[in-house]
């Protein structure tokens, strides 16, 4: 780090990085400072996919009355005995009761009222008779079977009883949860926060999203790409993205209120690399430089409470940094697993996939019959290597590479 | 099906159904009645995850000028012939070239310009001499390596070609997708619409989602948990859900324009049915009791071009349902795959798990120690062992179950 601005900026830049971390250092490091998630309190029409914040039990019993659960007869059972095929026995038919739409009479011996599964059982009643053992007549049926006491019988609690715990906290909803705490009552429930992820894109040469690139000018590429990655984690984007390159305004960026800083580009050593400078004058630079390929220039470190992602400017090193550094905090603290967040196969290596000991590699590849094709590429800049490849396999720092024919693991992009 | 509504109820809803489909006649059917899908223009901010309707191609080269790919110093490439560290050369530094801020001279022999990877190369120069390569002064530097002209120099249409096909049809755009898009000008595109599903959901004793269950109204499940399946599959809700459960209403909910349309609740054959009725009337009702459990009360056909799905009103019968036909129909017409939903793990089972030939199972199991653990439950209607369960095995009709020790597919619920 220069100590001072007015050092010849070729004498800065050229300098490189003092060492290098490894990705475990990485991941360790977000490991130690990942924040306490905040909570707050949501609709359950918004809960699908959001981690609980608490155990939720149930206030009530589900279902909380008596009730059949098949189509037939609610009957006194002890009027059903001995009845058979040839033997049958009549019962007079006083009512009938449907789900939401209960009989509101009793039922003694001798009559039975008409009942539908989910209904609730009427007072008197202790057995429902399947259909299939009577015969309908205008107001009576004959009985051909004999039912026992309970049975067919839906009791109070039998889905949920009152005061369990139906999901336990940290619980990603699913579509199911949200069906059961609607039927318990829940209306609003507590869950994480989604993180605030701040975007701090800086890089003169960058024209709006979208843009037609004109002159000497690109077009971002990183904010609409760092904008669907951060949704895709359960974060939320503050700021669409790109602001002037300059200290002024990278500081005010970083002083955002937010869980999470996203900085991309200026994240390498050189004098108009400010975010690392920024970072390391008003916060902690507590990583800047990671034996990988690409990516080398990323580094993290804390502002305040905020953790703060430096990715480099080039899309694929942008890219392959959140992946690896930036998505798997912003997972955490929305409650999602920290794992990497994409399917992933084992298959065979078409050819060798070459990588240095020491350094952690990112290889894009394309599956072609089975096998894994790395992707041969000109530049680490290239984007397209990542919209071409249908994956990538990481190459641990440990290894040379895989050999031909090696099985590894491919991530599947998506 | 009734023809007369004035026949006695009893005799309508127990009679049954008078065959049953197999799950594979459900899909073949969906195959055979997928409508096309609708396409709309969206904004690039919003297509993370859309299926592209149209090819793309780039109207431009990317990147669209010569940039350095290196930092150090571009140069005439002859000027470095035969220089070594013993026999450095020497070049004035008249200028730099910075990214989105170009040196706007003419770089010609014996002198050289400061640059930046990215930075645009400046006229008459033809390489970039890396850092390592010189000794630096104040306006002057030593070179110490030799230069090819080319080298360290990239070319307009490295990344992508103008012209060129970047993405297809039917792409799910990634993250880096939207980067690529970004990148070549793409600010609205052409992708399938999302399907519009409108949720009709009946019952008499049913409150609103969230309600507390009174007397003898239960609360409402479905609608909270369909809707979180539907935006799941990429499908946008229109209606929240419940609908007084008579014909007139049931009617008009069916006309809602719409591609899709989900009944949940009265799919089976008694009296109180409208939807099946309604639909053969109104439609077509093609298929009519399905040999599954649960959900055997499933229906599915046609109104206009509209695809109608009649699910069951227990939960657990309309979540199995809705995955096995609605979700599959949703996420085609919405240019996702129709395969299930859920990652797949193959583990063995712990104890027998029984079906019947003929017939389609969908058994609820959780795992534990690497055992798929069938969940023992007393009733189709309890909702809770989907929350309680870590995902479903499929029991194919052609089977009698699996027994202890076989190996089985677990889809797990997420």
């Amino acid at each position: 780090m220069p100590q001072d601005s007015s050092h010849r900026p070729t004498d800065v830049r050229m300098k490189g990085f003092v060492r290098r971390w490894t990705v475990q250092d990485c991941m360790d490091w977000i490991e130690q400072q990942m924040p306490t998630p905040q909570q707050e309190t949501i609709s359950l029409a918004d809960a699908a996919g959001r981690a609980l914040a608490v155990d939720i039990s149930s206030q009530t019993d589900v279902p909380h009355f008596t009730r059949a659960m098949m189509d037939g007869f609610a009957v006194v059972a002890t009027d059903t005995s001995g009845a058979t095929t040839y033997n049958s026995l009549t019962l007079n038919v006083v009512g009938e009761s449907l789900p939401g739409n209960p009989f509101d009479g009793e039922v003694s011996s001798g009559s039975a009222i008409r009942i539908m599964t989910g209904a609730p059982m009427p007072v008197g009643a202790d057995a429902v008779l399947p259909v299939e053992h009577t015969v309908i007549h205008e107001s009576t049926i004959q009985i051909h079977g004999e039912v026992a006491p309970g049975r067919h019988v839906g009791l109070p609690g039998e889905d949920i009883q009152a005061g369990t715990i139906v999901l336990q906290r940290n619980r990603r909803l699913r579509p199911q949860d949200l069906g059961l705490l609607s039927s318990i009552g829940v209306q609003e429930l507590q869950v994480l926060q989604r993180p605030r992820v701040r975007l701090i894109i800086t890089g003169n040469e960058l024209l709006p999203p979208g843009s037609n690139p004109t002159q000497f000018s690109i077009t971002d590429a990183n904010s609409p790409m760092l904008t669907a990655l951060v949704q895709r984690d359960g974060g939320v984007v503050i700021h669409p993205g790109i602001i002037p390159d300059n200290p002024a305004s990278i500081l005010d960026a970083l002083n955002t209120e937010a869980e999470i800083i996203v900085v991309s580009g200026g994240s390498s050593v050189g004098q108009e690399d400010h975010a690392p400078r920024l970072l390391a004058e008003h916060g902690s630079l507590d990583i800047h430089g990671v034996a990988m390929r690409p990516s080398s220039p990323s580094g993290m470190g804390t502002l305040g409470k905020k953790l703060v992602f430096l990715l480099p400017g080039n899309p694929v090193s942008c890219l392959c940094a959140y992946d690896f550094f930036a998505g798997p905090a912003i997972r955490t603290l929305a409650g999602k697993s920290s794992q990497w967040p994409y399917p992933s196969v084992s298959l065979p290596l078409s050819r060798k996939l070459v990588s240095t000991v020491g350094r952690t590699d990112y290889a894009r590849v394309s599956i072609q019959n089975d096998l894994v094709v790395p992707i041969a590429i000109s530049g680490a800049s290239v984007l397209s290597s990542t919209t071409r490849a249908d994956g990538f396999v990481i190459i641990p720092e440990d290894l040379e590479g895989y050999a031909r024919d090696s099985e590894v693991t491919v991530y599947l992009y998506e």
